[in-house]
C-alpha cells in the first residue's frame, strides 16, 4: 500500500515540511533509506544521515532544525521514535491474517476450535485441546491433550506445547518454543536416578511473548507460571515451579532454576543464571552473565562480566586464590606500621 | 481414579491418623492443598502449613507430632517424600499408554516397527530405521535412516534424530531434542573453512532422559556416547566425540566441548562450560556457571571460573568487594613506609 | 565401496609402505582401528597406537619413522590429517543425494522449485517461496512466505525459516534452527511493553553452516546478515540487526545481542556473550564464557568473566588487572617492614 505524507501527517498529528504528496510504501533505517521509504531521526548521533538519506519521508522531533537543505519530506512530531513504532504496528496490522484449517492438519474430534482460527498443514491439535477465536497456529506445531490456548494468540511453526497447559490471550510463541516438558526432577538411589513424575502444568498468562527455542518446564505439582505481559527472548530456560512476575523482560540464553520466584517489571540481561528456590524482588535489574546465588530485594541492580587481555587474565586468576590471605596480610601490615610509627614519631 | 486413605496406607505400609475413608484423586503441594488432594510434609520449614491445608490426606514422617489439631487425614510413613514419589510414579503408570500407528505418519517400507508402538501423525520413520516394542513416538518427530530406537522409549513431539544413531531402552527425549547433528569440525584454508565430514554417530544408552532442545552431536569418527542412566536437562550442548559417564546429571544450558570424557555420577550445575579434550573424573560436582579449562580428578567439588575448591571460592568472593580499598591501602602503606625508611636510613 | 591402498595412494599422491592390495571400506580413529578401516597418525602423542592398531591402512606424515614393526599398511603423505579430511569429504560426496518431492509435502502453488530438489514428507514450502536447484529439504521443515533458498543447500528436519528471508547457496541448516523469528524489541509503557514490529529480514550468505537449535532473529528494519563462510555451532543466539563477518566461527551457546557488528575471521569460543551495538574487529579471538561489554579492535585476543555488584563492580574491575602487582607489592612491603623492625627493636 502507498501513503502520502499528507495521509501520514494527518494520522500522527504531524507537521509537514516539504512535498505533502510524496508517497511511501515501506520503512527503512535512515542510513539505509531508499526512495519510497519512510524513516525517522531520533538519536542526534544519526542527524548527519538526514542530509543525504534516499528515504522519501523522515519523521523528526518538532525541535529538529536542519543545518543544510534536506531532500526528503519531513514530518515533525512530538516523538519521532514512538511515532515510527506506531506506524510499524499499523503496517503489521494491515497485513491479511491467515484463516482456515488446513485439510492437512490433524484436529482431534474432541478438540474445540474457535472462530476465525488458522491451523496450518501438519499442525496437530490433540484430544481435548481448545483453541480460542482468532488464534493462528502455523505448520508443524503440536498442541497437546487438554491444553487450552486463548484468543488472538499466535503459535509459529514447530512449536511444541505439552498436555494440560494453559496459554492466555494474545500470546505469541515463536518457532521451537517448548512449553510443558517435564521439570528436571530425579531422586538418587544406589543404582541410579528415579524419575519424579512431573504432574503439574504451565500457565502462560495474557500478552506474553516467548522467543525461539525457549523452554518453560511443567511443574512437579501445581503450575509453572509466566504472568501477564512477560517478554522472553530466545533460548531461555524457565524451570519447574518457577513464577515470573508480570511485565518482566528476560534476554536471550538466561536461565532460571526450579522453584524460583521473580517479581514484576524485572529486566534480566542475556546469559544470566539464577539458582533455584530464590526470590527476586520487583524491578530488579541483572547485567549480562550475572550469576545469582541468593535472593535479591526489590529495586536492586547487579552487573556481569568483563574480559581481560588473555595473559593478564591468567595472571589475575593465578593470584585470585590468594585474595583472602592478601587481605589479612594488608591489615596486619597496617597494624604493625602504626606500631612502628608510634615508636618513631616524625 | 479415587483412592481411600485405607487403600493408600496399605500400599505404602503407612499408619492412618484420622478418617480412613477419606478419598483423594489428585496431588498437591501442601501450601496449595485442595479437597480431594493428597500432599506430603517432609521439610520442617513447611510444618505450619499442615494445620490449615485444604488437602484431604497428608503423608508425614513417622516421628511427626502435630502441635495443633489437623483437619486432614495423616498417613505416617518412614519417608514422606520418597513415598510421595512412589505414588506419583504409580499415578503416571496408571495413565493409558498411547498405541497404534497413525495413518498420517510416514513409515518407510524398510523400517522395522516393534509391537505396541505408538507413532503419531506427521512423524517420519526413515529408511532402515528400527523402533523397539512399546516405544512411543509423538507427532512431527523424525527418526533418520538406519537409526535404532530400543524398547519402551518415549520421543515427544518435534524430536529430530539423525541417521545411523543408536537409542537404548526406556530412553526419554523431550520436544526439540536434536540427536546426531554434525559435530562442529572445520579446517581453515586461506579462502575459508573446509568442512570435516562427521561420519560417526551418537549412542544413547538405556534409561537416559534428555530435556527439551538439548543437542548431542554425532562423532567425527566413532561415537559420541551418553551412558546408562544419564539425565540431561534442557538446552544443553554435548559436542562430537564426548563421552558422558553413567548416572551423571547435567543441569540446563551447560555445554561440553568436543572429545571431553566425563565420569560417572557427576553433578554438573546450570550454564557450566567444559572445554574440549578434558577428562572429568567420577563423582565430580561443578557449581553454576563454572568454566572448566583443565581436567578434574575424581570426587572434586568446584565452582567459579578456573573452578576453585568450593570453600576457597566463597572466601575469594567475600574479599573481592574489598579490592578497591585494598589497592588504596597498599599505596598508602608504600608511601608511609618510604617516609619511615627516609627517617631511618640503614 | 572398497578401495585398495594402491588406489588411495594414487589419489593422494602417497607412498605405500606395506601391502599395496590391502583394502578398506570405512574410517576409524587410530585407537579404535578395525580391520577394513583407514585411519591416520598426525599428533605424535598418538604415535604409540600405530604399533597395535587393528586398522588396515594408516595415513602418516612423510617424516614418520616407525620404531617397531607395524602390522598396518602405511601411506606416507605431506599432511596426514588434511589428507584424511580430503578422503572423508570424498566419502561423503559418494553418498547418493536424496531427490524428489514427497507427495506428503505441501508446496504452495505460488512457490518456485528448482531442479533435482529433495523435499521430504511433511515439509511445508509456503506461498511465494523459492527453492534453488539441488537443494535438499528434510521432513517437518518449514520455509516461510517469499523466502528464497539458493542452490545446493541442505535444510535438515525440523528447521523453521520465517517469511521474506534470503538463504544463499551451499548453506547447511541443522535441525531445530530458527531463522527470522522476531527480534526482541519492546517499548515500555506504564501498563506494560508494546511490541515494536520487526519488519526486516535475515540474509544468510553462501557457504554458511548453522548448528542445531541456533537462532538468527530478523531485523527490526533492514537485515540481520550472516556473511559468506560463517560457521555457527549449536544453540547460538544472533539477535536482530547483527552482522557477522565472513569466515567468522562461533562455538556453541554463544550469544550476540542486537545491532552488533562482528568482523571477519573471528574465532568466538563457547558461551561467550557480546552486548548490543558493539563493533568487534576482524580476526578477534574470544575465550570461553567471555563477556564483552565494549567494542574490540582488530586482532585482539581476550577472555575472562567475573560477576559483581553494580557500582562496586566497576571499581573492582578497575583494580582487578593490578592484582598480580598488588601481590608482589604486598610481599615486598612485608619484607621491608621486617627489615625495619629488625633495625628498630621495640
Amino acid at each position: 500500500m502507498e501513503f502520502t505524507a499528507q495521509q501520514i501527517a494527518a494520522f500522527v498529528q504531524g507537521e509537514i515540511v516539504g512535498d505533502a504528496l510524496t508517497t511511501v510504501h515501506t520503512f527503512a533505517k535512515i542510513e539505509e533509506g531508499v526512495p519510497g521509504a519512510i524513516t525517522f531521526l531520533s538519536n542526534p548521533k544519526y542527524a548527519h544521515y538526514i542530509y543525504d538519506t534516499q528515504a522519501s519521508i523522515v519523521l523528526v522531533n518538532r525541535d529538529f532544525k536542519p543545518e543544510q537543505p534536506v531532500k526528503a519530506t519531513l514530518i515533525k512530531v512530538d516523538n519521532a521514535y514512538e511515532t515510527l513504532a506506531k506506524l510499524l504496528a499499523l503496517y503489521e496490522q494491515s497485513k491479511p491474517r491467515r484463516k482456515g484449517i488446513s485439510p492437512m492438519a490433524v484436529v482431534a474430534d474432541s478438540a474445540q476450535i474457535g472462530s476465525d482460527v488458522f491451523i496450518g498443514p501438519y499442525a496437530v491439535i490433540d484430544e481435548g485441546a481448545m483453541i480460542g477465536d482468532g488464534t493462528q497456529i502455523y505448520p508443524n506445531t503440536y498442541v497437546g491433550q487438554n491444553t487450552r490456548i486463548g484468543e488472538g494468540s499466535l503459535l509459529y511453526s514447530g512449536v511444541n506445547v505439552y498436555h494440560d497447559c494453559k496459554i492466555g490471550n494474545r500470546v505469541t510463541l515463536h518457532s521451537g518454543v517448548v512449553i510443558g516438558a517435564d521439570g528436571f526432577g530425579f531422586a538418587p538411589t544406589p543404582q541410579g536416578y528415579n524419575k519424579i513424575p512431573q504432574i503439574g502444568n504451565v500457565i502462560i498468562e495474557d500478552d506474553v511473548e516467548i522467543g525461539a527455542n525457549t523452554c518453560v518446564d511443567r511443574a512437579t505439582m501445581g503450575s509453572t507460571i509466566v504472568h501477564k505481559g512477560v517478554k522472553l527472548d530466545n533460548l531461555i530456560q524457565i524451570a519447574h515451579n518457577d513464577e515470573i512476575g508480570a511485565n518482566t523482560v528476560i534476554a536471550a540464553q538466561a536461565g532460571v532454576a526450579g522453584s524460583a520466584k521473580m517479581g514484576e517489571w524485572c529486566v534480566i540481561a542475556g546469559q544470566v543464571g539464577i539458582s533455584g528456590h530464590l526470590t527476586i524482588g520487583n524491578r530488579v535489574t541483572l547485567g549480562p552473565q550475572s550469576g545469582v546465588i541468593s535472593s535479591i530485594p526489590d529495586g536492586k541492580t547487579m552487573m556481569g562480566t568483563l574480559p581481560f587481555e588473555d595473559k593478564g587474565w591468567f595472571k589475575v586468576q593465578a593470584v585470585m586464590k590468594k585474595l583472602p590471605d592478601m587481605y589479612r596480610e594488608l591489615n596486619a601490615l597496617r597494624k604493625e606500621l602504626n606500631e612502628l610509627k608510634k615508636d618513631n614519631p616524625q
